[in-house]
């Protein structure tokens, strides 16, 4: 008797969990106004926490007498002693789980140039996710300048408050040329997620989808649609882990990348060594339109970083 | 019966309370130990928290899925509302709160130009001071420049990220001409504590002191020891409210204040204009020494921003 009771109990949970699992069919118009309800959320919802991000005190305050050890004049110690030994500055201040998401606003998520005030939200955004997921204080930074040099000098400047920066939102290609400056002109980690970050992802998924059908990574034909940050610090990456150039054949908006067209140099300024290497067959089309048929052409992979739509 | 237990024990209150009011009397060791028990505590705790504030989540997260509020796709929304708008950018973000700290890291407390790692732990320490006590949002970033011109351009370029700036720990003659160029070119407020702050303070307590002994502002004579941003900006707010600047007379370590002093154009570059209308009658000494007694000589008011000391 009690055998078949568990049973039964067992048998009604299940049947709960599929109830549970089985979802509506949404219709196209349902499936639109749900896409669009975080964005109706985002716009209620900034105005009334007015910020992502806030600051608040790290260390113990027992009482205003606490102000002699962290302000003056206890404080002096700490500063004379990152004065005699600057690797000091580590352990006095919180400048190892430091960093700035520094952009220029001049691509910012998917609607481009709209300046450093209107890119502000994306980067506290930024900073939240570092901190909620990370555990990293990120502070963040939109400079008024579109000059390249400019902002590498800023980002320089700014050096000794940070541990380390995450440049957001930078258009290409000036950003290949940022990072890489910076990276090697700067004493502190410098990191583009728009470069890195993805390319990093795309070269873990490769690797393992490579392994899966059997295929071996420097015979592997590619087809990359989309030229962007994303796209070329993903071909950077999959080259330096082993992939062919030659049998890499990119496509943007503007056709298939080769060496002859007329946007080549500036469109690849920083990165004209590398894209060179690739579409060794030379790849071309006539029309635009047939650019991404032409590029999937064959392919082993496909890797897509492109704007929506057709 | 029972009144007379009420006041005994009225008086054994009264006698513990003096008791605990009553405070050992020190020796000269004992204070020298005593001042400098905030430094050491300081060397130790600093390491100990790593640094003094920190950032943290300003706004609700209940899931996941709330990052498509925070981040993308819904942050697009406040983006192209502030694009639209930028009024919008104190709304949609924590502008509003926000204000850097900022410095170049030359005149620390009174260790001078110990440089920007080591002004950190200073900035860190005001900005806790500006959270836990005005409830302000504050960052701390010191900037690695002597050029004031640099720094006023570092400053008009981070101008997006912030809703003011706190001027801090800059030499003098220098930090006269950053704030002045800094609040006629910026749209936000900038703020020089050292100068500011303490011109504040002091004039109120000016105001109220000349009310009580009933002495008229426009006749009053001060003597003013220390000629730094302190001295000069109390000087200024002095002439702003009244006093009359023919009457008041200055000195620093190099003498009385005087525009035959062979350092004159130097030290007060920013200010001359100001400072050539103090010391009317053109007192001077022969011998540095003397400087302070001849300043104080028949006056009514003496204020003292110097370094410590003879």
């Amino acid at each position: 008797m009690k055998k078949v009771k568990k049973v039964k109990k067992v048998k009604a949970k299940k049947t709960k969990k599929k109830v549970v699992k089985k979802e509506k069919i949404l219709t196209k118009e349902e499936l639109e106004a749900k896409a669009k309800k975080p964005g109706e959320l985002a716009l209620k919802l900034h105005p009334f926490y007015k910020g992502k991000v806030k600051i608040t005190a790290k260390c113990a305050i027992r009482s205003f007498d606490d102000f002699a050890i962290w302000y003056t004049p206890g404080v002096a110690e700490p500063c004379k002693d990152i004065f005699k030994d600057p690797e000091k500055v580590w352990e006095h201040t919180n400048r190892a789980n430091l960093i700035a998401v520094l952009t220029d606003g001049t691509r910012v998520l998917g609607l481009g140039d709209i300046g450093p005030e209107a890119s502000l939200p994306v980067m506290e955004g930024k900073a939240l996710l570092f901190k909620y997921l990370g555990g990293v204080d990120a502070v963040p930074i939109a400079v008024r300048t579109k000059d390249p040099d400019k902002f590498i000098e800023i980002a320089k400047l700014l050096e000794p408050s940070f541990g380390g920066y995450n440049l957001e939102d930078i258009e290409q290609p000036k950003c290949f040329y940022i990072l890489d400056t910076l990276r090697k002109e700067l004493n502190i980690p410098v990191w583009h997620d728009d470069q890195q970050g993805t390319a990093a992802v795309t070269l873990a998924g490769l690797i393992n989808a490579l392994k899966i059908v059997g295929k071996e990574v420097s015979k592997v034909r590619v087809g990359m649609i989309g030229a962007g940050a994303a796209g070329i610090a993903c071909l950077r990456v999959m080259v330096a882990y082993g992939f062919d150039p030659g049998k890499i054949v990119m496509c943007d908006i503007h056709g298939i990348v080769h060496k002859d067209r007329p946007d080549f140099e500036k469109q690849f300024k920083y990165t004209k060594d590398l894209i060179l290497k690739t579409n060794a067959e030379g790849r071309k089309t006539e029309k635009v339109e047939d650019a991404i048929p032409v590029t999937m052409e064959g392919m082993d992979v496909v890797i897509a970083y492109s704007k929506p739509g057709p």
